[in-house]
């Protein structure tokens, strides 16, 4: 899909944020959701979207989704490092499919790294087990500040 | 370098804030600077770096700075892409040299994609000719909304 086109209601984040999809829950609040990817390219890969939104990238966003959005991902990737104390954090997020797109509603990636571990490919690897990222997602969890 | 350290003012993002080193510069406004990364990794990679500030990452910054900050990486974003019609655009923001960053004063990267075009190595391509950068910021400086 291009950077353009149209919101899909029926993508699966909308349904998370419905409650028609499962997902290993890290936080939310009013503005923002965080979950765990279910395709990690490393361990304690984290994704926070926000609720109050038809945008599907960052160029269509509204201003006042964008802030606090912005300050909910800063507060889940510095959980993401108290959590899990990785080397470095890649934060990122991707507009279009050539750029790495999926899924068209706006969300920014946190994926931890470490010395030496190279990153996997997103969905190279498989689908994680439900079980370890409900772990996970409890790690990072309980270091929400 | 880890995420732990002190902000040092002789990076090179502090010197062109101060004009002390020289950059292609797309836009400036109070709180955020705009200009052309010297090792591209794509056509029309521009960084976008916030001027008051002392925070190396994402980690560190205040939420004062971070939300106009946003706000001026999502209109750099929508001006590289007017300017280069780009098929999507990678947002990016290291944190920690295992992360990929090597330079510590907070910066975003946008990268634009191009279908079928893979991305360069970040420095492995060797630095950019100045005029072209130039020609490519004045591309994108034409096309700030």
């Amino acid at each position: 899909m291009s950077l353009d086109g149209t919101y899909d209601d029926g993508n699966i984040f909308a349904k998370i944020l419905r409650g028609e999809a499962p997902a290993a829950k890290v936080f939310e609040d009013g503005d923002i959701y965080a979950f765990m990817d279910v395709f990690p390219q490393a361990k304690g890969h984290t994704l926070v979207i926000p609720k109050h939104t038809h945008a599907r990238n960052l160029l269509e966003v509204e201003p006042e989704v964008l802030g606090p959005l912005m300050l909910g991902v800063q507060r889940v990737t510095r959980a993401v490092r108290a959590a899990l104390n990785p080397d470095g954090i890649v934060v990122t997020q991707f507009n279009g499919a050539p750029a790495g797109q999926t899924i068209y509603h706006l969300h920014f990636h946190i994926i931890p790294r470490w010395e030496g571990v190279a990153l996997g490919r997103h969905a190279g690897g498989g689908m994680a087990d439900p079980a370890e990222l409900k772990v996970l997602a409890e790690q990072i969890a309980a270091k929400i500040a």
